[in-house]
């Protein structure tokens, strides 16, 4: 079931972004595309399978054949539960395929909500095309409403949809043309992977807030979000595809255009910090090595005598692991995370305490007791989950606790493709660090200064305020792209002189 | 999965065309209405199971309320077994539903497919619509050409999507007008059902090719292709729409306008003959009356001595038993059809010869063994099944068997909304009556003549060939409606001169 | 989810009988098997899909192969759902195998409740054998109680459990034997179809309540409830098993035992009038045309004058037409049966009345407008149904309605294998015929008499009321076994001097 | 679909043992049970969950209420996607109730294979009784002929099933008691959870082979293989049951039974090496530090210059930071694990080798490259992933390879409740120490030896060959019971001179 039009805003789409009540940031989509290869729509199930940290709520895939035209299969749930028979990936046959990853932003699952799911598909007089969109359009609303009015039908509820009707009204007349035409109405954060009849294109914003990497399968060429993609189809990792870089892919090799104007380039920071695979590599080391140094950091920043440092698991591990190294501290697993976790269930009794936290996490009682414990989390965003594990570890007989946290205080939502709680809802936008400490009730908390952060990822000199190397709107409230849709929404930004 | 678009022609969907290999001709859809009643989606759903006949693919239910907007569901399967659910209608708000079912034209009956299930919805500047079809676009390839051309998306396969483009690209500023600027347009057949936030809205097409009915339903009102499914809601018959007509419903009445060009109707006579179920009312008299009516016809026209008059079930039934009246002979249930019926046994050794129509029908033996048989049936169409009867009569030890058809031979593909083989594979295309009896290798074979059947119709002066009564293009090959994309297909219309 | 046991009666299954509220008797079971040919099963699937019409909860197969040993499949719904596809199949090879379908007794449809599918399989010292039983056993609460201090440990809440576990203590050398030790211990109706690693066995009480046919399929055997699952497997009819007898059939052939002590048969009258389908073949003739030989009776003992005669569709329809064919009033179908019929839809407002009978069942209103009816019905149960129909057919406007019922007032439940209603909600029980015309309030109500039945049935001087001829209890309460579980729970059997 | 009865050995179940090709060993089973607290089922739920890690394929709950009786759910999956549901929980009422999951043993998991899903329900003549087994019974075939040849029917292919059936023929009064007597005739290692209308009963075998804990929760009491189950019920963790002991646990308390010869325990160390989740307690201590003990010792006993010390994930961890805490060598995330793994993907083409290993690791290149890897696993079984671990980390550019195993070379098969592959598929029952380095092809392998394996579970003097601490089985070939059943199939002993 679907909601086909919320009554009253009949352009808002905003209840997408409000479901989200986990206590995580989530990265919204991953993209994965292949040219070259036989049997191209396989390759892409196993990126997609790598990239699932990226989206884990719904896949799709699209892909070519000759004979048997453009073939499609979206799915709710996981890659390995959807793309793994053989009667699904028969009927994807072709030497080019393109798929996507998403996050759940909805409660919607039923049947029709698929028609939200990526890769989107149009056809157009010169034949069709399908698109793959990681990111988030900032000013999708005027763009939806625009085209309406001029008589387009939408078919989902997705801000991405609006590149495809963008691409059907342009006047140009190939289709990589059509695109560029779209991509220049488009505001906001953007790595695009799209497909046509013969050609793999991949496209990265000006200010290249989301990731895109291109690899060399085979006698094909792959897109994808991670290198870590890359490596579970056997690719060669060939470079990054540059900021506001567009690149056109056929059994002739790869064309690069450029065809926006030249911005400089605003990675997103948080990508580092907590949503690529720690195998990944990112600016030529893998993430996994900048977790452990921001780890590295945060011991010297703010260093504590404690008996052990222990990782709230599994995205804390590597920089507590930094911080054992730096401190000398014993790293141990204090928390131990149950792996089959999913539904909630039933509480039995009121006997039962913080009961959702315990389905996931438990901890070693016997290592803990008596003991001071460094935590160290990659981040903390409501604050909720950060409070129960504090009374776990409390309850379970640690002298003390002390928290470090991997990453500044995250003050301010992210309108470039994360699912952020609103502001009013994020513990660092209405606390201090020495607040947000008592609130939590433990015996020190600390973050990593920005600097600091920015060091860890190889920038030695530290932020530079003048002209940011990344975008840390999260952290700092200075946002690259104006969210043009959200502002209309009563979004409040920054004032420009604090 | 399902096609997004077939390689080679990119505006044709004759594919859509050409997967039934049954041997009877199948409706392709029924539509429901209701508005001014409180859960008006289980009316729908009630409408719907009771004109499941009209269509058993898929089935779709569009609602709204004013607190949750527009809703919809749309699945596989019988109504049945979709729309009972607490949990699915109670997502189906408001006091405004139309409903669709539709037959199976293609073997995709994957996920995605479910896109081609109606009815359709589109956002326009002024809010909201939802249609539902019942015919055939003749003209559709071409509509949806010049669509695609000026940058409309398609989500579906099906010809019914072009209305909704149209209306999204009407000038006109309000929904009503826009729809009727959108069937303009459109050539061919149609009995539309569709609603606004406020209105439900019906149209016929000139001709009245297919059937609407009005009713009226405690303080509201209901339309509906056939009058059986007011009967199950308790709503009481008021009239048919007329031919051309288009009534829009609000709490305020209902109004009638004629927004196209007046031509004399031509109501599909076929509908009398098979599709419509025989306690719906056409014409002021029931369904059934009409068929016992052709049996008398048929027994006129074509007697023969026999012991027996048999009907093959269920359709046969009121022809036989009207044959039966006329005749004298006694009426007698020499077929018995299994009521659970379904997919396709695996045939465990040759030693089981026409399995497929023994799962179906069995011959009762005992009474059949020595007799002389009419076997009374409602058409031929490729005859395979007529032949696999005519054998299972025989070894049954039936002394004589002779076929009396209720219409005339089936010559001609309909391309108004009926799932028809193509030219070539019609028994009656390539055969005269006495080829197709030595074909079937029966004792005798006869058909009612086409002005037979317009006695049976009411038509006392039987078929009125200036200006015929009926569209009965099937049996005479002479086609209201200009069938042209079939035509730039490559089909061939019977000569002028014939 | 299945209830292992009731906690107040741990040896009372009685919770199964009560959970029918329809308004038909319902037979149990239907039993079918075949040796000597190969995929034996899938002649199984077919011929239990010719008996669907004696159960249509669930439906088992066990088939033996010498390489794959015994398999066995069992699946709740229908036979075309469950054992068409080729994955099932292929775990059922080999050229013996026997089949079950079996009625809906209780609501539990949980995944353990499969559990109570047949056929049952045990393993003994010298191998396996499984069976199938059609019927009830009317000692079984005694027997299970026996067996559960004896050490047995019951898998099932099925009466016809105890069979094997009898068999499993049987102190015989070999597997034949050993059931005839088991079913001398067994009161009540059974028909037996059980099979060995060699050998297909069939059984029947000595009365012979239930029915069992053989036939001859190629080289090899079948035994089927009935003789309408032998023509869809193409097979010959040989004759019927008698009452008493056991047959043991290899490849060597058949042999046939009586291992009871013998008794006068007693076959249930009502296979005649409503279980068994019309195209199998009882006594040497039609069912059909015994029913229509009833409908003639009920002309001929309760004639009244009408303009029409109809059937209450289905089962009612061969002794409609006996009744037109007797009196010349003409038969129509005044009453449409939907096909499409299915679960319950959620009524949506106090408007519609009676809609659980409007979903099955719709008055041809433009037919039936002014006219004297006659509805035929089967019988009269609990009567809830039959004023349903009236009202309907008064709403139509009819002018008179006369009830024929083809059975004589069903007075008493049945222990012997069939659903019956507890006996004070069958409306016989307690009114007199005049009472239920008052109660059902139509012009007229007749019954046939029970000597009109057996005359129809064939024996020409009606019932033998010192040694009658078939049992009739559900209609006398002469009930030929005594049925002891039911008095223990408090049944009291109509006294012996009326 | 399951297999009956193979064919040719009918008392043999050992096909039950053969189908894992992994290559760990597996737990197979665990318990869990609470009594005195409401919703008791709701708590076997959770502690089910969290001891997922023991048994995977498939759980079931038996609850007791006085008003509703025994009722039971078993099913296939996760826990977490079976017993969340209000809809399973509603239906399993009452303040008493035990539960079990198991290890997929077999490919079959058609409908039928349920019945193997334990607890096991068994009615006597004095009431029911529920029993869940963790361990494996090595008489298990004589018991079930033997029972067999007594009458007994055999519902699953399950050797836990003998104890029911054992139970039902004892001439025993009461539960508890025919529990002792059935248990008296089964030999192996079984730690049992069973309950009646009344009682919660929990049983160690005499050497004490498998855990079993008792908790308090609230007035209630629960008992369960692993601490970390209490852990997330909030229960205390009060004592482990003995070996050789039984209690019976009512809400008068709890009272413990010696039914048994006393034996020196002989626990399973694997469970303080692998099967035991590191946070569960046992003997006092944390599983996780005696798995870090255990990486200490094998870094005292086997040390190496290196450059990074890397588990293999997930289970190498806790050993990988003892060995790095004691060698001062960093620790570091060498190898990432993809936490969605599944189902296996389709290879596209031969350019993907190794995709198996790759679908769930994934080596962190960057990290890795020229580098000198120490890799620590908690044991080697077939050999055939560490393979292929070696070949990722050496394409990734590692310089040098050195594995070190947490566990003493796996030898032998586990006979007591663990899935092991047969003898000569263990790479150590065939190869040297020296030979597994050659085969494995990498710089250099050492397991802990069995002493130092002593040691790190806390026994200072290490293995007592004269009466060892411990059953270690798998790597000595010293069996504490005599595995009867195997012996009849050929297993072939260590010679005792050895």
């Amino acid at each position: 079931m679907s909601k086909i039009m919320p009554p009253a805003h009949p352009f808002d789409t905003s209840y997408l972004r409000d479901a989200d009540d986990g206590d995580k940031l989530k990265e919204e989509c991953g993209v994965f595309g292949v040219v070259g290869v036989a049997d191209a729509s396989n390759f892409v199930a196993l990126g997609l399978h790598a990239l699932q940290h990226r989206g884990q709520e719904a896949g799709g895939i699209v892909s070519y054949d000759p004979t048997d035209g453009f073939q499609s299969a979206r799915r709710f749930g996981y890659v390995r539960d959807n793309f793994t028979s053989q009667k699904i990936m028969e009927t994807l046959p072709g030497e080019l395929a393109i798929g996507h990853v998403r996050y759940s932003t909805s409660g919607n699952k039923g049947p029709t909500a698929i028609r939200d799911v990526q890769p989107f598909f149009g056809e157009f007089a010169m034949g069709g095309a399908a698109i793959a969109h990681n990111g988030n359009i900032t000013n999708a609303n005027a763009l939806r409403r625009e085209l309406i009015e001029r008589g387009s039908i939408f078919q989902s509820s997705s801000d991405s949809e609006c590149i495809i009707h963008l691409m059907a009204r342009s006047l140009q007349r190939n289709i990589p043309e059509r695109m560029e035409d779209a991509l220049r109405r488009v505001e906001g954060a953007f790595s695009v992977v799209a497909m046509t009849r013969t050609k793999l294109i991949g496209v990265r914003d000006p200010l290249g807030v989301r990731p895109l990497v291109l690899g060399k399968v085979g006698d094909g060429w792959a897109l994808s979000s991670e290198t870590c993609a890359l490596d579970i189809i056997g690719a060669d990792f060939v470079r990054e595809i540059e900021p506001g870089e567009m690149v056109v892919i056929t059994d002739k090799g790869v064309e690069s255009h450029f065809p926006f104007r030249r911005l400089e380039p605003r990675f997103c920071i948080f990508e580092h910090v907590y949503f690529s695979r720690p195998d990944s590599i990112l600016g030529g080391r893998s993430v996994y090595e900048t977790r452990e140094a921001i780890g590295r950091e945060l011991a010297k920043e703010s260093p504590v005598e404690a008996d052990l440092v222990c990782p709230v698991p599994d995205s804390g591990t590597p920089a507590a692991i930094g911080f054992s190294l730096q401190s000398g501290i014993p790293y141990a697993m204090g928390i131990i995370r149950n792996q089959y976790m999913g539904r909630t269930f039933i509480e039995p009794t009121e006997q039962i305490r913080n009961m959702g936290v315990r389905l996931k996490l438990n901890v070693n009682r016997a290592l803990i007791k008596g003991k001071r414990v460094i935590l160290v989390d990659d981040s903390v965003v409501r604050g909720t989950t950060s409070r129960k594990i504090k009374e776990m570890i409390l309850d379970a007989g640690a002298k003390e606790v002390h928290f470090r946290i991997a990453s500044p205080p995250t003050a301010w939502p992210c309108f470039y493709g994360v699912d952020t709680p609103q502001r009013e809802k994020l513990l660092a936008a209405t606390m201090s660090e020495e607040e947000m400490r008592d609130h939590l009730q433990v015996d020190s908390l600390k973050f990593i200064s920005i600097d600091g952060l920015y060091r860890a990822v190889g920038e030695t000199e530290g932020r530079n305020d003048e002209c940011p190397q990344y975008c840390d709107a999260c952290f700092t409230g200075d946002y690259p792209v104006r969210p043009a849709d959200q502002i209309d929404k009563g979004f409040e930004m920054k004032p420009a002189a604090e």
